[in-house]
């Protein structure tokens, strides 16, 4: 893949920085933030202004841009792509090496005395705001918001805020009425004695509402705002798409039951001066809670003495512990896509070809969507841990080398996610040695049994050890959220080194376990499960604390072709045969019953039992 | 033990806080924290004020004492002993359990509107006072500074600040003269444009110094204060120590070699009014280094457009990572421990007796004093995690229980802090089944191997993975950094599920390595070996990272009565096995030299070689 050009963008860009247009006066840096408004992970296209403006279109990466420089942060998973994507323009700043240094120290060492640096206020998050006007105004700079974004003036296509059709979720998926979910809110904000609860995260609006969009590719969710008060509802929202009588009738907004749940619908752009008139009213003691990574505008509205951040919204947390039903959608989900996955393996082997255009015919049953784009990767485009196939660097499937394939899909009763890796011939030594321990780190993970409260970070080293103890590593977390039929990462929780305040793990909460390993320039090894917290009883119990582990939802067979199963203990054997039984009884029951053969044979073979040496 | 009657001075500390004496307006709540002005662990007798107040001595606790109520806030660690401790005026807080509330929740709570909270501004950190603040000021309280401390005014025959005889280090013990770590501090205040640097933690000023004291049991250290200039070096400490001609030699008082490394000296008491002389002269570009748990009534005569609050100050991180002669020294310290312990578990065995007594004796070359009270509990005290042992509850040595002792000493070369848990009878099956499971995280930390970069709180769960696997767990960290002839407990580092901004592991960092597991009212199992950081070269090095491990530094025998070996893997009996090699091998010889020929037999019989089954 060549870089993209962006000299004569940059020039545009900084001629909009002294463009007094815009503002009062020149600014002499700019901070392009990869997000949208609403602290999305994945962004809508008009939202891509980093990718935009650099070519970079990793998932996380926050570019400056000054006279004279133009650097991009971003971590371990996309020193090479960015390297690669990027034109001589931009120097990469590799996010937790040593000798990098953080933005504002960066800022600080090329800046000229009293200068200004522009954000847009809209995509950068309160608390990341806060830092930085902090550090740049001690070092006798400052922080401006520039309400206009410089990337949009310098975009002439930027394509439109995408307005999908929305689409109801009844009981029979949700577990939960959205009045349900309201009354629950408010109950927490009666608690907490807060009037007023402004939500921006977009996967916990459609969750609240039981509503579902298709504005962001994957994530099934629409742009909107909400914000709710102790007897009002506010939906701000395109008001074109609530015009279908089927959603009318799902959000009572013709014959509300209840006054206090009656939803007031506004137009998506004006929230920033409903909340404004909503502050203007407060009393002197009204609390509003805002999420502390929410913008920086809208954050800002609200006056500091009623202003309550929180690091987890109530929604947050309570759509991170999964009801009976959702439970049930995710396992069935788990069992469609697991059919989908024997199908195409069971093809590949007979086939080789290049996989990626493939792919959705498998899953057809209930399927709405990718729930993110298809890593599929052949030996040394593994080693870009998050590469996606583009034509110029796609290689064919051959024989000789490793292959990688994550993906995961959106069903109407779940999410799925998850990472196989296989070849398709021999397999060298160092590459099963490598899968071997990245294997075992999976399984320390999807094994271990740990005290109710304990936080996720705290199981991570779990992945690690038995790579660490080889000298080996790899540069990104353990586990992610999974959202039910909602985005294939959520909060709060997650398996990670880096400690974010997450909140502890809890029984209903879904993570997924992936470990990997990835030689530069030769090979990449990922192993992902999407896995469920359930409680658990060992031989004692400690301070009637309760103990937790995970049971895996994925249930698709782990190539036994790559493992060295003499590095395996006891225990491990036992944990993969296990787990390949539990897949030939589920999953082969449904092959069987979609009379879908060839799958099936290949899905016994690949589940055979591992014998101790 | 029965507990302290406080009925009185609780009286006369609430007619304290409605005396205008003290303040302008009465305070309706005082915090009385467990700190003095150092942020020191331990404490001088004169700042036992939450001890004087409550009759609770354990090492952690916050008391506040309202109109109507009076609650501590303590740790796992303590519940039982606080309990015991305390008559029926207190309210026992449990820290870490889901239903106790925070300090400020409750006071907030408990309080009438518009109160006042008084705390006294040398004993709270200057960011608790900002956390503590805020919450009051948002509930519409505020916290007020009590200049005079109110614990003082009801505690008559409170005891005087010591002043104990100083002792210099000289280079062999130390390695590094004082003159040369003023100038790498002075390097890291150049690279950093900091122009003041102000030491408030007693280790740092005693490490920076190479002086040592004795005015707070277990830690060598001495009351001072230091600020640093560029030009400048200013010591506060009682000016009667500084006297003796050796001291003044040693600091170069009278003639200073180069006029930068002059030191001027300075009473105690007058930080407060030179750093305010000092900061009234700054620059409008001066920055101030100050460690941000420093005190509050300090931190705050730094004004807030100069004051520059950092985690861990520059000296910390330098004593952090020993260098060669410490390391040395440690060794050497270790040996010497390793040897009086042999003698005393030797001689045990045949008499027994009520140990505490006893313990100083053993330890004989170049021995200091202990580094912390000897912890030293048979049976059901040990589930007192910090028990000391005290005439009223103290329990004979018998055949039939479990006897852990936790101990430590200060030799001018090193420092000590070593828990084994033995039994001289026969330990029943449970005993050695929980033994086992706190053996294996011991193991599973010592031999741990991990990248450079690594923090420690990251190993934490290796400790517990085996205990957690029954459902068992300890309420207390598994490692705290350890100071050379310094504190035995030590920042920045450590390993501990507390996520608090540790820094990361380097070789050359000594942390403690002490898995436990405590059964109420029964027994309690801990296992503490000190262990030094150190570079290992696994297999492969994953991006040149290069990898850590541990050495153990400890070399004293682990009980093998204790295990119940079966459940240990090949691997942990091995690693068993070539420890107790090592410590017959260096302590073997060093009884051999001194002649110590029972407790060489001793030695020989306890670390025979476990044999696979």
């Amino acid at each position: 893949m060549s870089p993209k050009l962006t000299g004569e963008i940059l020039r545009q860009l900084r001629q909009a920085m002294r463009n007094c247009k815009y503002f009062s006066e020149p600014i002499q840096a700019y901070i392009i933030p990869s997000g949208d408004a609403h602290q999305s992970e994945y962004i809508a296209p008009c939202d891509c202004r980093r990718e935009y403006i650099s070519g970079f279109n990793g998932s996380a990466g926050t570019a400056i841009v000054t006279e004279q420089h133009a650097a991009m942060w971003t971590d371990g998973r996309y020193f090479l792509q960015a390297n690669q994507q990027m034109d001589n323009n931009w120097t990469l700043m590799k996010m937790g090496l040593k000798e990098t240094p953080s933005q504002e120290d960066w800022l600080i060492s090329v800046l000229p005395e009293n200068s200004k640096v522009g954000v847009d206020p809209w995509i950068i998050a309160a608390d990341q705001w806060k830092n930085m006007s902090k550090a740049l105004i001690s070092a006798g700079h400052c922080l401006v918001a520039v309400q206009h974004n410089l990337i949009d003036v310098v975009w002439p296509d930027r394509p439109e805020r995408p307005s999908t059709q929305l689409r109801t979720l009844g009981l029979e998926y949700t577990g939960t009425s959205w009045q349900d979910k309201v009354t629950m809110l408010r109950a927490k904000m009666t608690e907490r004695k807060i009037g007023w609860f402004v939500a921006t995260a977009l996967d916990e609006i459609a969750w609240l509402f039981n509503l579902r969009g298709a504005d962001i590719e994957y994530n099934p969710v629409f742009f909107a705002y909400a914000i709710v008060g102790m007897n009002t509802i506010r939906l701000f929202v395109d008001l074109k798409r609530l015009s279908h009588p089927v959603l009318r009738d799902h959000l009572q907004l013709d014959a509300p039951i209840k006054p206090e749940l009656s939803i007031q619908t506004f137009p998506y752009e004006s929230v920033y001066t409903e909340l404004q008139a909503i502050c203007a009213a407060l009393g002197p003691k009204d609390k509003v809670w805002i999420c502390d990574k929410a913008s920086c505008a809208l954050t800002q509205v609200i006056p500091k003495a009623h202003r309550t951040p929180i690091p987890y919204t109530p929604l947050c947390l309570a759509k991170a512990v999964k009801n009976a039903t959702e439970i049930q959608g995710m396992k069935m989900a788990h069992i469609k896509d697991a059919v989908a996955l024997c199908e195409l393996f069971a093809w590949l082997e007979k086939e080789v070809f290049s996989l990626i255009q493939k792919r959705k015919e498998y899953r057809n049953t209930d399927f709405v969507g990718l729930s993110f784009p298809t890593i599929s990767s052949v030996g040394p485009n593994g080693a870009i841990i998050h590469y996606r196939p583009l034509p110029e660097t796609n290689r064919t499937l051959t024989l000789n080398e490793v292959y990688l394939i994550d993906s995961g899909a959106q069903y109407v009763d779940g999410t799925t996610d998850v990472t196989r890796t296989v070849h398709f011939g021999t397999p060298t030594a160092f590459e099963k040695e490598c899968f071997t321990y990245v294997l075992k780190g999976h399984i320390a993970v999807s094994a271990a049994v740990f005290p109710n409260g304990t936080k996720g970070h705290l199981l991570d080293s779990f992945a690690r050890a038995a790579l660490w103890e080889s000298g080996l590593d790899y540069l990104h977390g353990t586990g992610h959220g999974v959202g039910c039929f909602l985005n294939v990462h959520e909060g709060p929780c997650g398996i990670s080194y880096k400690t974010f305040a997450d909140e502890p793990l809890e029984a209903g909460m879904i993570v997924s376990d992936e470990p990997g390993y990835y030689e530069d320039g030769s090979f990449g090894i990922r192993l992902e499960n999407v896995v469920l917290v359930i409680p658990t009883k060992p031989k004692y119990n400690y301070r009637n604390r309760g103990s937790l582990t995970f049971e895996p939802l994925t249930l698709v067979p782990i190539q036994v072709k790559m493992m060295n199963t003499e590095l395996l203990t006891k225990k491990e054997r036992d944990w993969v045969n296990d787990y390949h039984r539990k897949c030939r009884e589920v999953v082969g029951a449904e092959l069987e019953r979609q009379g879908r053969k060839e799958a099936l044979e290949w899905l016994i073979r690949e589940t055979s039992f591992i014998k101790d040496h």
